[in-house]
């Protein structure tokens, strides 16, 4: 016996005609090349709708791929729109790839147009002949100079466009964007959303417990919306009639600061580093940023000075996410308990240190290498796996299984989950350290080197050994101008790590590199270590300690 | 093309599974008769398994029917989502129903088991022999009294249940929940829930503008669970891990002050007669609702003393909520936006006094008896149409259309929506008083009386007029002792309507008939008004004032 209840599909065309019906002269401000400008929410659909009609009549069909690479902005959301309501997929490229990466990728979709910002063009230009699926690149903002040979200007393409055509009422399972995860190990792989996913995992952050955005709340996404749909900030905004203010490519500590000021912004989402170099241009310059309320950190984990700084210097709510991109991107957040929001603030850091609870909508487990359940005792370290509505079945064009029999997705992360359901991570699978049979945790290691106050940037990697397998080696990037000495930081970590895992040996470079996402990137790290790059460098911690096991 | 994101359907065994894994320990207390009790959401999963295990054994099968006719308890929880969970629907039935009305609806839903609470067993028992499809009746809490002849011992058959039968994995669309609306003309009319529909309700009213539950709020539905599904908090509580207090079927204004105190109750949601006593009795006594932060008012339009008291003497923000049965039911919430939210309380109240706007999940229009649409301009008065996946499509076994071609549901309500996009209900289609060719909002004019502090209750209905069509009959209850003279009401309605709404007669009923929610039963006094009820009766305002028209 089925209900009665109508057949409404959740496509996205639904969160914009929401935003356009009920909050329609709500702005959105942009702060593009030439300054600033800015639109409402009954702008931006009705610009997104004759793109709709623009592609259309290019002879885009629903579930053709095209592409974007553009930094947050005005265009940009109208775009997602416009090519998510008539069914296309909205393929959403990160600049900061390798070329090769790049054209891999678009090749691997099959992107049939590009959406680009003028700034971004350059990426582009020397690689259109190793991109032919590429029919037509658009170019945002193309009146601040010369059109670059070939494309076509995006706002005569969007002016030419019938602002009548049909939107949604297709399956709610169509496909409606694509984001490549950017893939440590093999090919980047394909992430395809869904509309039924995009719109589920919209009202899962709207929760109070995640993001608890309202139509009062002004947004600055700094994280880009090609990381992991800046974390669907550009579907819940419009959902609940939230203002956005969309800062372009400037993510330095002064910019936020002025965007913060001069808009009134309440709620903001980037990764650390952008935090970390805010906080440092609060300080420095006495600037603060009074409408802030909440800040959504995610990415990678948060350093608790980053927390206590905010909260005890400005009166800022840390709201620390976890996710991926395989997870639409929002997994799990720590918000408080009844309990621990009952205590002092400092006293609330161990748990607002972790990555927090799934919302409704996720679910969750912890599992032994052999797919046994684990306990939540917060010290049983196992494999964390997901499931759920916006969780990923299948990477595109790949025919690779990667869910269990219960539909488990394992999301590579090692986690501890404890007694009152905080997951913390441990480690990526791929960069935990086995020494002597246990495992040892490289963030664990990595986060207290971070607090040392000449330390820009620590990593710590797995180097074989012949006795215990693996033994931990530390890699620091000193603070620029300072020369951190290795035992020192050997001193540092004394005490608060267990002794078999202290690193054997220390190693300074002046950049530890990154990936296209800002993350270490370990596997370069470790093709160092092969290679011997390590070797002859540093290594001034008194040799192993005969303690290099568990105890 | 279809997105590659997981199939999981949503089903609401999800829900109690998240609350009982992610917030097993925290607390539902219960008022009982016997004095107060409780349970984790760990227990109530639990013992709802049971529940399930001895349904499937009593042979329930999916899609199958169980009633329950209960108050607000532990027992009643479990109950749903021991029904719900193996795919067999719960239909929640009003003891405040006239007998034939059960009768009818139990024989038009063809119920097999009924549990239903000792306290209203004597609803019950004199109609069994009626209601032949009614194999089974599990009796709650029993043990406080002997078992009736005839029925089972609730506890009982919950313990002999086996807690391993199969839950959820079934098609989101299948049916969960049956409600009748009260049916003011012709027989009531069951709404059938899916699972879907009542998982996305559950999502949607979780937005921060609309109840923005959290796991630190500790909630008191006072509003029945056979209200409209005690306006979705059995769902949205445990979703978000909040505490609940459960007040079994003492309502009154100590009894509810009792609980908030003792339980540190956050929020509650009750109809504005509930909050009516309790804050005559918070005033009366001296006594405060300290850890009260927000109150869900709905059911009927709420009268500007309370959402003013609310504020001014406790610091409590009434949510102002507009739904019906047909859609799950919450509709539209008065919540701010940034512009009202800056003004002065007493400024905010015009639009705090409207119904709202829309969530995401719900689309809203407004059009005129020929289906053109309407300005949201406050002024136009039309029909009000909705369409979502919380909307019913049909009503239980009547094959009646009830959508448009676009899919709209009439919800038989007028209104207007205002340029800021607030929704206000000026009448029922079926209660609009058309005079001279245009709408008299009864409403509006009863709002205005019961804010006479001689009045408790106040109705107006359209009675014939040869000229007019109809003209506006004001009908009132005086607060006990009291006896308001005609003359001052229609004083005090002066200017504050048109000339031409203005009432020709006002009569006193010591009590004005209520329906089975509590709602003022107009069809009952327009039935009165045929028979002559009213024609003897005090008629002191000075007739008809040349002004019966509009202007």
């Amino acid at each position: 016996m089925l209900g009665l209840m109508q057949d409404w599909p959740m496509t996205v065309d639904r969160i914009i005609d929401h935003a356009a019906t009920w909050h329609g002269t709500v702005p959105l401000v942009e702060r593009a090349v030439d300054g600033f400008r800015s639109a409402g929410w009954a702008d931006v659909r009705s610009r997104a709708r004759r793109l709709s009609g623009a592609l259309l009549a290019a002879g885009i069909r629903p579930g053709d791929r095209v592409a974007t690479m553009a930094w947050n902005g005005i265009a940009h959301i109208e775009a997602w729109f416009g090519i998510m309501g008539i069914g296309a997929v909205c393929h959403t490229l990160n600049p900061r790839l390798f070329a090769d990466q790049i054209v891999w990728i678009v090749n691997h979709a099959a992107d049939r147009i590009l959406i680009v910002d003028a700034t971004l063009y350059p990426v582009i230009a020397p690689l259109r002949a190793r991109m032919p699926t590429l029919e037509r690149i658009l170019v945002i903002a193309a009146d601040t100079g010369a059109l670059p040979d070939g494309t076509t200007d995006y706002d005569a393409f969007v002016a030419d466009g019938d602002n009548g055509a049909a939107w949604g009422q297709f399956d709610e399972n169509s496909a409606c964007g694509l984001c490549y995860t950017s893939g440590t190990t093999g090919n980047p792989k394909g992430v395809l959303y869904s509309h039924r996913s995009n719109y589920l995992h919209t009202l899962m952050t709207l929760q109070a417990d995640i993001m608890g955005l309202s139509s009062r709340d002004v947004v600055l996404p700094i994280v880009p919306m090609f990381h992991a749909n800046a974390w669907g900030l550009v579907f819940s905004a419009p959902a609940v009639g939230a203002q956005m203010v969309l800062p372009g490519p400037r993510l330095d500590g002064a910019s936020v600061a002025e965007l913060i000021e001069r808009h009134g912004v309440t709620f903001s989402a980037a990764v650390p580093t952008v935090w970390l170099a805010l906080l440092q241009y609060l300080k420095a310059s006495g600037r603060r940023p009074d409408t802030l309320r909440r800040v959504a950190i995610g990415g990678s984990a948060c350093p608790a000075a980053i927390i206590r700084d905010f909260n005890d210097l400005y009166g800022v709510e840390v709201v620390h996410l976890w996710g991926m991109t395989e997870t639409s991107p929002v997994g799990s957040c720590g918000a408080m308990t009844p309990a621990l929001a009952a205590l002092p603030h400092a006293e609330q850091l161990p748990w607002r240190l972790k990555q927090g609870r799934p919302a409704l909508g996720i679910d969750m487990r912890l599992v032994a290498d052999d797919g046994t359940a684990l306990p939540h005792d917060g010290r049983t370290v196992g494999h964390l796996l997901v499931r759920g509505p916006a969780v990923v079945r299948a990477y595109l064009n790949d025919p690779t299984p990667i869910l269990d029999e219960d539909g488990w997705f394992d999301t590579g992360d090692i986690a501890t989950i404890d007694g009152q359901g905080f997951m913390q991570i441990t480690d990526r699978a791929k960069d935990v350290i086995k020494s002597g049979g246990e495992w040892i945790s490289s963030i664990e290691i990595e986060n207290i080197v971070v607090g040392h106050p000449q330390v820009a940037v620590a990593a710590v990697i797995g180097i074989p050994h012949p006795k215990w397998d693996e033994r931990p080696l530390l890699i620091v990037q000193p603070i620029p101008g300072r020369t951190p000495a290795a035992a020192d930081l050997l001193a540092h970590l004394d005490g608060r790590i267990a002794r078999w895992w202290m690193p054997d040996r220390a190693v300074f470079l002046s950049a530890i590199p990154l990936g296209a996402t800002g993350k270490i990137d370990k596997k370069a790290l470790r093709a160092m270590a092969e290679t011997g790059a390590f070797d002859e460098v540093q290594a001034d911690f008194t040799a192993s300690q005969n303690n290099s096991g568990p105890s």
